[in-house]
């Protein structure tokens, strides 16, 4: 059995202190920092890092901009060289590559390391896919070891800083879109009229089908609980991720059609009329007299 | 300038009216029949055929679909070898194709003519989009010359039966996706927040741009009656020959990403809350705890 | 353990043949007819009718539109009241309430059965997704029970006839989505130009993140015979079914811009040039001097 | 009749060298700056502001990006308090917030103006989009009265520094949107079969429809060069605003699905290969069995 790191791990919300205690279990010694004092083993940043046997490996897990940009200013002046900082985050890859840069400045590691799980982490384990130097990700590899889940999948080194993040954020643009085509197969289905059962449809489909997928098990589970969604109304947030991704395909000149509908969908879901359909509904007035309803 | 011919015209609503009006200013005698008497000059489809001279030409101006079969039934009851039908109406071209086998069964003629122009026609001129062979066309060509606008552009024969209604459909398939572009293009600058003059930006483009266009000319008149589009809520209909251009692009596999986005914001715009969202919604709140809008 | 049934089975190619076989493994008794003498248990369908004993059910396996159409006009003839048919093609949901109706007017009964699993069912199990009334569902349940895959799911009596070739028609729709998804992450994964290592990265997925699914681990099989896909070209096929899909949306006025972009992808990876393509070059020449790639 | 002011113009390709023409047919005497000295008035911008009467109006016409923010960065130099710089390329409204602050810090103005027009411009007019202070955009007025065509539109002041060029921004979004429009209408109508005349029926479109427009015209104008198109490859490049119109409609939260689907179809245009088309080639094959082509 590996025997255990020591290492800080900076946020301990609903995510990080999830994984402070998978890390524990796993026989890590984890010193946590949060703002708020009630969740932090340390008093201060500077205390956590004075805490910490050389070479140290502090854990970033806090939301990203500038919070994540904040601490890791604060960890450039507080940590030594050959210490290491693993940004857990949500951070955008171009930040990444600027953040190595700078704590490369000082002599310190960085690796870059996007997370998938959700509340279901602690127990099965969170897929880890990160970016840095080979020897920037030995150094963390017993963590990731224990975060991620049993057996052969999970983990992935997938190349230079920022890599992690970047195949993060197209896990969840690729996430958009399956859940997208599950939304819109289950409209069409309703609107129909000829399926009497439509939770038993998509229940059947968990094994055997083409489709068969843990998305699919969520939503039926969804369904177990509120058979015709009655008590959730058809309004999509979007984290950073799904923005993140159509944006590197324009950059990167590739076509996107399907997640960047997806994203699309659920910024309409959050309108409560929508200025473009005015002017739709405007012209269709002016050149053919049809009727328009009055706000 | 040329002679006027005699003709019949079935259907005298707000478009049927005004084409018999500007047929009649062009030296046509026009006999108009109506279900609604008050509209009509003739007592029954029968007394219609019987006060019009052979070879008879006429023009059926009622809604596609049912009342336009039945009327193209009734008609091939009444006509004689040597007339001729013309469909103005907005019907699907396969419904065509089968309408000329029935007439030509009993040796009466059949054009489709696909209208665009709306209620600027009677002043303006139609433009019209024909179907049917060389010789049917003919005999009707006084009336289309009469119909559509002054000068070079405004008619065309397209093509076999089915043509004029196909080529009218993609015409509003077209329109579709242009009213879409502006509309999408006026909701990114209201939302800008840098735009502090929105209606005099759509105006100056009238001149000078890549974008002017009829339909631009026509949003600035919008515009100019309530700037913010106040008074007209985001709910937009459709009409069949959206749907049917998505359909005959499926069956020509014929990609039409544009278009179909076009008619698909257009259903969204009539939901007051979106099954596929509540699934997306849903789905969010089971992998990562989300927090759902509650009905 | 449930005895065995004795059944027909009209088609026995890849599909019919592998299911015959998975029904014998379970105790059936299955006559098989195939146009084909070399696989066919039968010398015409009249003989296969004669084999059977009444109340006869006749599966029927054949490709969907007209050769479904033609074998169902041949069983109205041959088979007699009491019996029961299932078509467990492809067929369209229109299609089978025509036949139901054809059926039914000879005291026939009719189930429509969809049928996922392709290659992988004969070990697996099929998912199966059934239209008709209880009681002719009930004739045939013991096969529905050997076809499907252990366990609770992989089966389902969705509603009426038709009910069973809508929802397959949806889950294929809902697999176009899926696949697309999965083909746009990996194209800007490519295009990156950050990530070394692909495959291990989409293998890296199978285990902890929101993404995993059956369809995720089939492309990592493909990625470890070909990483780069340097084999392959990006041509793809679509069947009846996606486009119903779309058909079935425009009809109910459902919004499903991500399975039809999926569709959409496929005919334009099928077209050497685009005609589309030349009108936008065509344009930018026009209008700005834009130089355009010549033919 | 307005008296002519003295002017910069630094960048006289195509663009500049004709704008330039039709401000001194209107009656302005203009200083050109080239990097070509065969084109250029001044030896050097230092010669160019040298020469010109305080205040000076200097007017930037070259490439966005890099060469824009030099050739700013110079003048911020060279110019004096209460010299104008007008940015009439095609920048980025960011940058044009940034140009601003930078200026503004010597006493310079700033004013962004988007300009449409193309090589119709010298003879038509150009339409012009400006962004900036009242009384910096009024320094300019007497050029931009000169540049605009003839009339009452074509101008227009649409907000604070950066809002020209983001409505001019937009206004190529549209763009991309109606010339797609009219694309996938013209590959739909071939593709048809039943249409024998194409280039007859989009020429017929000019009046009386409506889709008539400036790109109709032009449509009609490559058509009659070459009705099939066939000497043009479907191959459409982009230039950055359709870009940045995607990325400004994701950083406000709003659904362009249209324009997007546009920009998506150039991407794809220029691909001999697509490799997320590879991926779903790959899956049919793992999962149905189905052939795949073959490199």
């Amino acid at each position: 059995m590996r025997s255990g790191m020591e290492l800080g791990l900076v946020g301990l919300g609903k995510m990080g202190g999830n994984m402070a205690e998978r890390l524990r279990r796993g026989g890590h010694t984890v010193i946590g920092y949060d703002r708020d004092p009630g969740l932090s083993d340390a008093g201060s940043l500077a205390e956590l890092v004075e805490r910490l046997p050389a070479p140290r490996v502090v854990w970033v897990m806090v939301p990203a901009g500038s919070p994540t940009q904040a601490t890791i200013e604060q960890l450039a002046e507080l940590l030594s060289p050959g210490d290491l900082v693993v940004d857990g985050g949500n951070s955008h890859y171009v930040d990444d590559q600027r953040h190595a840069v700078e704590l490369k400045a000082k002599g310190i590691g960085f690796v870059d390391c996007g997370v998938s799980g959700g509340v279901w982490g602690l127990e099965n384990g969170y897929a880890l896919m990160v970016g840095g130097s080979a020897d920037d990700v030995a150094k963390a590899q017993p963590v990731f070891d224990t975060l991620k889940p049993e057996g052969e999948f999970g983990f992935v080194h997938s190349g230079e800083v920022g890599a992690g993040h970047f195949v993060k954020m197209v896990h969840n643009g690729i996430e958009y879109g399956m859940m997208q085509s599950f939304a819109e197969g289950y409209e069409l289905i309703k609107a129909s009229g000829i399926v009497t059962d439509v939770p038993a449809t998509f229940k059947s489909w968990q094994e055997g089908t083409v489709i068969r997928s843990w998305l699919l098990d969520l939503l039926n589970r969804a369904l177990a609980d509120d058979p015709d969604l009655e008590h959730i109304r058809g309004y999509a947030s979007d984290s950073g991720e799904g923005r993140w991704t159509i944006q590197a395909a324009v950059d990167h000149a590739v076509p996107l059609p399907a997640i960047t509908a997806s994203l699309f969908a659920r910024f309409a879901s959050r309108q409560d009329d929508s200025p473009a359909m005015k002017v739709v509904a405007a012209l269709r007035n002016q050149f053919g007299g049809h009727a328009v309803v009055k706000e």
